[in-house]
């Protein structure tokens, strides 16, 4: 059976990219809702929805394990669907996030400091960073702010306008000792950011494939049912005319990407 | 029966309230697919189903005649609404967009001129505009370039941001003889582009309601079934928290959502 990724959008290639050069003899299927992209600005209930619909179509396709890749989708829904969707539905099927993996890379490196967090408007309402940081740490504190604009100008070849909206949000954080990018997306703009800000910088893509390893090691029982036939497939919703050239700046290298409905 | 006045999000607010402040007697449905928008970068089919489904609510709550506020919609569907869609399905009702509006307006400022127009990546993509403006004037040209930072600009604060952008985009037009506004947003930022290039600007908010006026006069038939109770009715597919505020900042007086499904 495959390993799942599922973003919103194309951002979450990023995540499966990093994945798949840590783990590259595993069977993969992307799948992005491109037509309905982004998931940032809008109702938890409506995400939950989504993110639900997406999962049917994941595991009706032969994934044994879904990473969410989306930290909307992770911070609104991740711990719904293991706790009541998965147990009643998929019980021998799981479902990670990668907002737990960055949390724990934060902690790591200031256990008992302000650790910052940039997000969508979404993922900061839903309040899952304060709170799966201070369950586990609780002399840590957490400033969240929500950066809307970062997704439109990766996703719309913005990049070289980021300079100014950067200045703005990294100053609504304040002084930080760690800074967690709680968006697939932000991982595009790593590197200006790491230029902009004094203290270390955790980016996703550069946690989530070892913490995936990680847990196929202490899970044989997933771990032996996946298969390595080290295929990938990546599907979207929408397939419009710009998505494959994005698709593959996004990648760096080119993505075949397949249209289906969910 | 109600004017409906449809638009993927909440930008359409700005061509509701100027149709409402034109003809404010009659009784509006507006409706926001919030849980889908934005519409710019998906595909024609994405973007036809999408408003299909959205006519078939408005048409069902009492809606006689619908106006499409989103350039977008009106690009990809208006002639397949009108031709195909409603002549099957609803041949009673009427459905009108904002891009012919547009059109004759920069014809009458420019009938023989050079005539730009900033847009969605999916309203370029159509032709419509460069259709449009040559059915109606053999010896005019157009250019259009696609603006897609504009609306997340709009939607999330960002309008202090748009000086480089904007200059950036009017840089890539060139010389035009007028200039259309082809997206229900851009309207929030007509000010700042009048201020930047020096030719007139054509904005939908300030044709459309003469425009439907105009019809309403030449079509007695739809006047006369027309319900006059001055009624406002604010219909969105997804209710998030942040959306009552936008709606406000974006209308210019607070504004009452509902949520529903379509």
């Amino acid at each position: 059976m495959k390993i799942g990724v599922f973003d919103s959008g194309l951002g979450g290639l990023s995540i499966a990219q990093a994945i798949m050069a840590r783990l590259p003899d595993h069977d993969y299927l992307y799948l992005g809702d491109t037509k309905r992209v982004p998931y940032g600005n809008r109702s938890q209930e409506t995400i939950h929805e989504f993110v639900g619909e997406a999962l049917d179509y994941l595991f009706a396709n032969d994934c044994l394990l879904v990473i969410l890749a989306c930290n909307t989708a992770s911070a609104e829904s991740l711990r719904r669907s293991q706790q009541q969707y998965l147990p009643q539905k998929y019980p021998d099927r799981r479902v990670l996030g990668v907002l737990i993996p960055a949390v724990e890379a934060a902690l790591e490196i200031a256990e008992e400091g302000r650790i910052g967090v940039l997000a969508t408007a979404s993922t900061v309402d839903s309040g899952s960073y304060p709170r799966e940081i201070s369950s586990r740490s609780p002399n840590a504190s957490s400033v969240c702010v929500a950066a809307p604009l970062l997704v439109p100008l990766v996703e719309c070849d913005g990049l070289k306008y980021a300079g100014p909206i950067l200045d703005d949000y990294l100053a609504n954080l304040g002084r930080v000792d760690a800074l967690i990018l709680g968006c697939t997306h932000y991982g595009f703009l790593k590197d200006e950011i790491r230029s902009m800000i004094d203290c270390p910088v955790v980016c996703p893509d550069e946690v989530v494939p070892n913490k995936l390893a990680d847990y196929l090691n202490r899970h044989p029982e997933i771990e032996s049912r996946l298969s390595k036939g080290a295929s990938r497939t990546y599907r979207v919703t929408d397939l419009a005319p710009g998505y494959a050239a994005l698709a593959s700046r996004l990648a760096g290298s080119p993505i075949p990407l397949e249209a289906v409905s969910l």
